[in-house]
């Protein structure tokens, strides 16, 4: 099969990214949001808040972490975060990123098993920034719907503190002035457990 | 109202994007693809075909024009490209672009703006490369739909051969390789009228 021909194929096949769905609520708690909606709103966090996070990155590489790294959940699926913890969740994915990667040319399929391991590792500071924009992007789904997967979960306080460390070591300002009065809120209304 | 609060308003607003839809059709035609899903598709379009765009360009510039380009639609709606021409289009973007853009701070309110009048204008390599992969991104939903839209609008070949002329001058390998046979099954089918 030649080269545009792969390419093709695998435009065609992450299509079905758009009925992964998350937990999260949108549109006034109307509908799951699915996960290029997510990807696609993390973009929009990333290039709004980058100037919080103080360390050097790549914008560009930023972008592509955020646009590739829920690609393995099209045959993976979503694991909520608040969910049952799945041990064996990495080599789902693992497995999910070789089936879906490898309709590309060899050479790209590398490209984009390394941007998804680069997201997974969380070693450089572009795949630390795409991560808090990603924890971000669900807290934020929260806010706008009741707290909905916070209801849903029965999370408790360390949980949320839990997910959102990587703000907190990472972007303190937006954790400080963007998320921790916020939970206060929601521990008022009853929806986290103190 | 603070810089951060800003922020934060500007992106619970957008989620509205998941809630605007395009005439094409997305998982086996089972439901209409909204911009939140065509930008996050159209990101990953870049990144694949690239390679065949042979002018100089900023990837980074590339996928934040593409991000924010369909911003403008949350207040202006969808103009189906193949629908009725509406003669007021960049009027009502421009205005929703004011309206939308201006909930964040003013240094940012004008940077989403010059990217979404960037792309509009389609002067820069970058604007005509996200061009490009905006048209491509809707060419591919009519291959997976049995040509939707283009049997929704009756459309013509005509029509078709003018709505991807951005392929044809700028990505000629994609335009003759990936477009044009594709185009000839759907005349053959009946789909587009030669």
């Amino acid at each position: 099969m030649d080269r545009i021909t792969k390419q093709l194929n695998f435009l065609k096949e992450i299509d079905k990214i758009k009925g992964i769905f998350r937990a999260s609520l949108i549109l006034d708690g109307s509908k799951r949001e699915n996960d290029a909606e997510h990807s696609w709103h993390m973009g929009i966090v990333a290039i709004t808040l980058s100037e919080y996070y103080e360390k050097e990155i790549s914008m560009e590489k930023v972008l592509k972490l955020i646009l590739v790294h829920d690609i393995v959940e099209i045959y993976a699926g979503d694991f909520p975060c608040f969910g049952e913890s799945v041990s064996n969740k990495y080599e789902l994915e693992l497995e999910s990123a070789y089936k879906i990667f490898s309709l590309l040319p060899s050479d790209q399929m590398e490209f984009f098993l390394e941007l998804w391991k680069e997201f997974e590792e969380q070693k450089t500071n572009e795949a630390i920034f795409a991560n808090c924009c990603d924890r971000y992007q669900g807290f934020l789904q929260n806010l706008m719907s009741d707290g909905h997967t916070w209801r849903l979960y029965n999370v408790s306080l360390e949980q949320i503190l839990k997910r959102i460390k990587p703000l907190k070591d990472n972007i303190p300002l937006v954790y400080e002035k963007m998320m921790l009065p916020e939970i206060e809120k929601y521990i008022e209304k009853g929806a986290i457990n103190r």
